[in-house]
């Protein structure tokens, strides 16, 4: 998996990164995700209790799921916008975990057959092929409970509890009804039907844009108070967040095995996408677009934002 | 409703209250959840996102079931908790709210196909039965989330941040795979299956148990810092807790139409009572016994606790 990550190496591929100086080009995206990656598993096998644990049912299907190979983009994302802000990677890893303990809630409920109907997921079998649609919604449920309780926790630690309070403001609203939640429902009610962009895009906004928007902003949260840098990572994580439905929309088309679930689904599903409405074509710019948009609103970092420069070319031209 | 709630006037009825002074137990409990309801309900109505915002369907299929005529007993435990240590009604409404909408959100996924199947809560349709699976399913997932929003947003207002930080570890805690969640899963697996004395009431502690107490000590720790008090309220949430769900099980046998839903239907669903295990009159005699030793953690309290103590006995004796 590592070896077919995009690197950033290349100036002619990240037309928007000519303006910076040599050296950030040659960031290395592939060994800065294997070490979040890392770095972000161990944490998460820390922060779930241990399959044995009483009903050790449902922590088996908790952890079926949060270990099924999941990416960790957001998690990655809620780091690298610590970094930006001057601040550590372990610093920020019960956010990081608990945004990952919520997307892989969503994934789980979005697959049951009352939903998308999914028999696969990241090319092995969804959580209730493997335990039942009951158990599955609990593991969803339990998911994004301990997602809280990790965020609480940081009341131990933190010195400044007042901003871990915004966090999980700032979580929970992009979570639930007017955030992810909402948008799964908008999702469903869209099949079958003929959106238009601005539809199209509200949904994509709720749906995936909110909690990719607040990975970011609540990485920066935790470890600065500067209104300034939190207001321009606010606007690269809008930017990036429509920029990574758009293209998990074209790779849906495009995507192959690597996927991991079947290719077309949501032709399937009768679902409308970026490039059914727009054409590939305008897709691929509006894509690249937004990925300049989140460049540009980077300006005024330094090196220290080259994490999240790498990971905006990333989100943009991923091929899985 | 009201008129048939429990008075706790007549001091035959409550032995354990002997040793209280004679105007305690004149406490006006009917009173007492009337005003306690009007003001919750007043504040989940401002909690919640109205019916018209977008997107609108799912708005309205959380207010559906929030609105569905609960009796707000965990709001109205947390309230009094608070009054029991000194503090306010007013102070603990977000707390109280989150607290009734993780119970709701519970609710709607309990009574879900793949769960128990449920066509009747409180007397009308379940949220799948009027919004469909998928919707009800996202309704409890939004409602869970909103929860948090509430609690969050407490930073902005709360002199100790770090105490609200360490009630919402606590309710998420009892809310997940180690409290109410893992309590659903455990009561599903128990279907069809004898159970001992000890597998059912782990299972109540889990699945109704750990809220309940989470709802005293969060109205606790919200307004005092005083161990002992805590602790104290701890001891009384347990077994109220416990309590609770005894009456419940000896409410599914003889509760009549007034609990609205299908009486026996936990013999039909073929599940573990406390009844079922022990026989009824033992049943009964355990629920006293808890609500004397309710009783008896609140002793170093004054007249400010009242209302806690009705609420024992009212929970013991509830007829709905």
């Amino acid at each position: 998996m590592e070896k077919q990550m995009p690197q950033t190496e290349n100036r002619e591929r990240i037309p928007w990164q000519a303006d910076r100086p040599a050296k950030t080009l040659r960031f290395d995206l592939t060994t800065y995700f294997g070490d979040c990656q890392s770095l972000v598993n161990q944490a998460l096998e820390g922060a779930l209790p241990k399959k044995e644990v009483f009903p050790s049912k449902i922590h088996e299907a908790m952890r079926y799921s949060i270990f099924a190979g999941g990416k960790r983009i957001r998690p990655i994302l809620c780091i690298a916008a610590s970094e930006a802000c001057g601040g550590g990677r372990r610093e920020v890893l019960p956010v990081a975990c608990a945004l990952e303990m919520i997307h892989t809630f969503s994934l789980i409920h979005d697959d049951l057959p009352a939903m998308d109907d999914d028999n696969l997921r990241r090319g092995i079998p969804t959580n209730h092929k493997v335990f039942g649609e009951a158990t599955a919604i609990l593991a969803g449920d339990a998911l994004v409970s301990q997602a809280f309780v990790l965020l609480g926790r940081l009341g131990d630690t933190h010195p400044d509890p007042r901003r871990v309070l915004q966090i999980i403001h700032d979580i929970a609203l992009a979570t639930g009804s007017l955030g992810m939640v909402g948008g799964q429902l908008l999702d469903l009610d869209s099949e079958g039907k003929k959106l238009d962009l601005p539809h199209l895009q509200r949904l994509h906004e709720l749906k995936t844009g909110r909690l990719i928007t607040v990975s970011i902003t609540s990485g920066a949260k935790l470890v600065s108070d500067s209104v300034e840098k939190i207001a321009a990572l606010e606007r690269y994580g809008a930017a990036v967040g429509l920029a990574f439905q758009i293209a998990d929309d074209i790779l849906d088309i495009e995507g192959g095995v690597e996927l991991g679930k079947d290719i077309g689904s949501d032709q399937a599903n009768n679902k409308a996408t970026y490039p059914s409405i727009v054409g590939m074509e305008q897709a691929r710019k509006t894509a690249h677009t937004l990925g300049k948009e989140a460049m540009g609103s980077l300006k005024d970092f330094g090196e220290e934002a080259d994490p999240l420069r790498a990971l905006a070319s990333f989100i943009v031209e991923r091929k899985k």
